[in-house]
């Protein structure tokens, strides 16, 4: 199974009846409780050995990114985060030399953006593994769908330095990695005020979390268009290569689009955005332009992890 | 840690303040979103080598029984079950041979009750494991506290087969073991229906999903109060011993307590129940009437699992 064939699968599974807004083809689930409420749902997990390694992953920075990532899928939808739900799995018995700086990076991170932790479950595991469930609230969804031929395509930050982490620690130790690739990987940020802007200007969004190819032809898929980026304007991480940045994963910036009529609102935003390209004609399809001037249709080559379970 | 310190230790990081109504002291956590309508959230999860060995669990029965032991959390709180997200976590690519039958029985046992997959995660994983998250909804949550002194105690159903079934799984095949022990422990029936109907005759409820000693006393240091329980009175699954239905675990009965003015109802539930005993003054304590009409305190001891990971 590839991954459209795996979507394609659960929809024999899912709901996606109203009041179901959308389901597994999204950032997040989307509930319609009464007019112009949303219930947004989200859940994402950090396995040991798989999405960390012990060896250079402190306690505080796996409770960091446990809250990024799960607060970004709620960016991404342009929603507030109010309620989480832990399940911590460990192989050993709690005790606070682990458990306090996890939960201080937990909770001071939902906290930040005002979410709370509820309650949860905890279980013994063969091996440590960390699952969090967010629930958001917004009264207008920003979906995946919606992008427009013409529209005009941004990212939220530069891109590649988680990616370029992975590759700094295969041969590095931790204290010789530049600061830029640790924040990235260790500690990245959600998009949670720029994702509540964009819900009333954007067309489509989407958070970048298996890398900008993959996630950028998600989103064409979803809104039935395709895309042309600008190798020159790419955002690159300062020692970031561009494999990194259009591949890497677990950036999790924000993609958009932008119709034209709503670019004068973009000066409103506070950071600084980087405009990648335009929409075009086709479904799904990336034509990159090289800094020479070919045009070239990309492979939505992304995060490896996702791959391996997807191929048969 | 022990649990209650551990309880105490999570008052720190957990959020507690209206709109929350429970956390993690209670089967589910508890939110009040308008008036007389509360969100429910609760979270399950089964990790391969500690809570199944593929051995004897096959995966239609996984399925049913991650659905069944989140909708008993539900059914605890006087709920409706709503809307679910699955974490899916493979050792290897997904194929049709265990996600079919895990599917199958996931969704047709989440759909009996009217609960519906409406999203989630899947990853890699070292082992597998399968994590719910369940919503539901209710207009008036049935709490582990509000037990009052005099108040009568009953159980929904016959204790300890899903404890004997691992006892006999140790030794027997599967297809010698009792086909009571092997619906008990590998199909689980939440009680949905039983729930609701008690959310406006019952003091307190919880289920039993660690044994009757460890859920009763939680149910009573919630409550503030303590029980008498008659031996003679437990249901025992026929061929279960009565250590097994005192401290066996995931038996998913109900366990709740009914005030004398509200007895006249249960005539109304169109399925046994049973009387184990009363509710009497005191903070946790459970007393236990043997059929020799001994008196004696009985300490809560309860599913394996959980201590491991509290004990320091």
């Amino acid at each position: 199974m590839n991954e459209r064939e795996w979507l394609e699968y659960l929809k024999k599974y899912l709901y996606e009846k109203l009041p179901v807004i959308a389901t597994y083809n999204e950032d997040a689930t989307v509930i319609e409780i009464k007019e112009n409420h949303y219930l947004l749902l989200t859940t994402d997990t950090l396995v040991e050995g798989i999405h960390f390694d012990l060896a250079y992953f402190d306690f505080y920075s796996l409770g960091v990114k446990l809250a990024a990532s799960n607060l970004s899928d709620i960016a991404a939808m342009g929603g507030w985060p109010k309620w989480a739900l832990l399940t911590l799995g460990s192989p050993k018995p709690i005790d606070p030399s682990f458990i306090d700086p996890f939960m201080e990076g937990l909770v001071s991170t939902l906290e930040k953006y005002s979410a709370y932790l509820t309650g949860g479950d905890t279980v013994r595991s063969p091996f440590f593994f960390f699952s969090l469930t967010l629930v958001g609230e917004t009264e207008k969804p920003l979906l995946r769908k919606g992008a427009k031929k013409g529209d005009y395509l941004f990212v939220s930050r530069a891109l590649g330095g988680s990616s370029a982490f992975l590759r700094w620690i295969k041969e590095k130790p931790l204290d010789q990695i530049p600061e830029n690739f640790k924040k990235a990987h260790l500690r990245p940020e959600p998009e949670i005020e720029l994702g509540l802007f964009l819900r009333n200007i954007a067309s489509s969004a989407i958070d970048i979390s298996d890398g900008l190819l993959l996630d950028l032809s998600r989103l064409c898929i979803a809104s039935q268009v395709s895309a042309e980026i600008e190798e020159e304007k790419i955002p690159l991480e300062e020692g970031a290569t561009l494999e990194e940045a259009l591949s890497g994963g677990e950036d999790y910036a924000l993609l958009f689009t932008i119709p034209e009529k709503n670019l004068p609102y973009l000066t409103k935003i506070n950071k600084k955005i980087f405009y990648l390209g335009r929409i075009i004609e086709g479904v799904g399809e990336i034509l990159f332009l090289t800094k020479k001037g070919e045009r070239k249709s990309l492979p939505p080559k992304g995060f490896d992890h996702f791959t391996f379970l997807l191929q048969s």
